[in-house]
């Protein structure tokens, strides 16, 4: 079974969860340009998720490139785990709206609890694919291959870090989230290191 | 008539219509943690129905494997079909509102019939392909066309029977419909022994 | 310049705006059953304009066949073009929404005059194209190309007459839309005889 | 790294941002017909961002085809620069809904800034592939190349100046942002002079 129908419904699934996030920007009120201003957690919860699913499809290319073939268990795998990027949108909408009030707690566990998931579900997506090749291209370079794995290891926890923070600061959470998804931009190149 | 935009979009219907289950999922209230505890049938109306949307791509996957042509009556077949498949969100935000009050019977019922819909709809696409060959690749597979024939068969009579349960017991109808979707995942093997 | 990119962005849109008119299928009131019996025209509404939407990709797709490559020119009516597409779902919401009062007439007019212009503009991009065989494959099918050209000039007529009748009684011009769309499907067979 | 699924991920989140738009084209009253007409400013929004959305996407395709490989750096730019693309149609919606009132002035400077962040992000995409041709493919058109560079270049002042303009005069702002989509449509031959 080739891969291009999966990449062309991921790549799918992928691109609407994060163009959905907009649906979710609102600023409404009698002075508009105030309004504007006051709603600058959404504009952040935009950016943050519409990044964090771009780093995912980023990686999902990235791993795709190294796998050959699919199987049904990794169809479902990956359809498991596409349920999981088009949650986004959910948490992301409660930490917006939430920011200001006694929800933010929740809702940062909410956001935490769904990105820890879906860096869990990545981890297994990939651990099937790779474990004694069994997807692998013929060619895999095994140094990206043992470096993809050295390096989503690190996601689950880092993420589960930054959840059990927003039990004692919603504020610092938050920043967690967003730092987390701006060091995955810059040290995007720990397992790919030149290829330009 | 190659089969390659045909996959295209229906890739993408697939695609969308699992990603839009999201934005019928919500929780509100003054105490927003204990409103997302209390939100929980949403979560698992959103997972079922991503799932069996997820099972309907995995399928019509293994389907278009094995087809190698498309004629215009094969098209519009495939139109009738999504049109089913995108009318999806609707019954599942309906279980997920009415889980708790009197409308169950009726959300679940108009569940069931989308879902009974959609699989002999996907009767009549994979059959009026199949039949005679009309459709299929030169190099079909004979046992995985037989597979796929006797496999489909079984969809619209488990709906069905699951459907009907429903004016006895909506929450029984619930869980059958949970449990078809997750004996999809699971059994999935059956017409597809070993591919890996 | 080739057509491969021009498909998968109409495909996208194609497949996004009949997905979306799901979003405006609504049932609700204290009896979930009654009301979801009353809501027929929204069902009515939805399969028309799937189908219909369904039908316009069908010929988009018989249309790119033909095609061999395109300019800016035919990009940018493309993009035109889509953007009526993209339109359906706001007049099919109306239909739906005012079947039964006093806004039948408006927005039934809106309806035909989208179709109409959506019709038009599939001339225009139809024969911007074929017109001196200007982007025609070298090897195009001379009595398909003519097939083509009589087909679809017949469409602006059919909608400007359904649309006109919306004037004198909505419920003869909505049963002529419906009328439409499936003697689309039907003699679907007028330009492309034998195909399979 | 080859560019196929950076196509397909961008195109589809091009084509989901733009029919995303008619989501808030909106009209009610008791006079439909009525409302119908009123509503001219929420067409205008669709019609002028779908239009603008449209050749966004014509140019990346026009980008793309002088590019031959990404790497992660030109990956996440174009994940930055889509954000922007499907943050479009929240300022959209401002632009149509606050036409009339006093909030058309923050409106208007919210949809210019957008526009002009969309088009210096577009100008990075595009140095960071050309500069020393570190992305270009072996054949790329040097006068190709420099006719993009200097049209792209002219983009975010004109935005800027229209945005500006937005503090004196709204409605003239409005007007101006109509006038460059239209004429980059029109003019849209002056870096590919001749290609049917």
């Amino acid at each position: 079974m080739s891969t291009s129908r999966l990449e062309a419904f991921s790549d799918g699934v992928f691109a609407i969860a994060a163009t959905l996030l907009i649906l979710d920007v609102h600023a409404d009120g009698p002075r508009l340009g105030h309004a504007l201003l006051l709603a600058w957690p959404s504009y952040a919860a935009y950016g943050v998720s519409f990044l964090t699913i771009g780093i995912m499809w980023v990686n999902h290319h990235t791993v795709l490139e190294q796998i050959g073939r699919a199987d049904r268990t990794f169809l479902f795998l990956n359809v498991f785990f596409l349920m999981l990027v088009a949650f986004v949108p959910f948490p992301t909408r409660l930490v917006a709206e939430h920011f200001r009030d006694g929800g933010a707690r929740a809702a940062d566990l909410s956001y935490g609890i769904t990105m820890t998931s879906t860096a869990v579900f990545y981890n297994a997506l990939w651990l099937y694919a790779a474990r004694g090749g069994r997807l692998l291209r013929e060619d895999a370079d095994a140094s990206v291959v043992s470096g993809i794995t050295r390096s989503y290891r690190v996601g689950p926890l880092m993420y589960l870090a930054a959840t059990l923070v927003a039990l004692a600061s919603p504020r610092i959470s938050v920043a967690l989230f967003t730092i987390i998804a701006l060091s995955y931009v810059m040290e995007s190149s720990v397992f790919a290191p030149r290829e330009s």
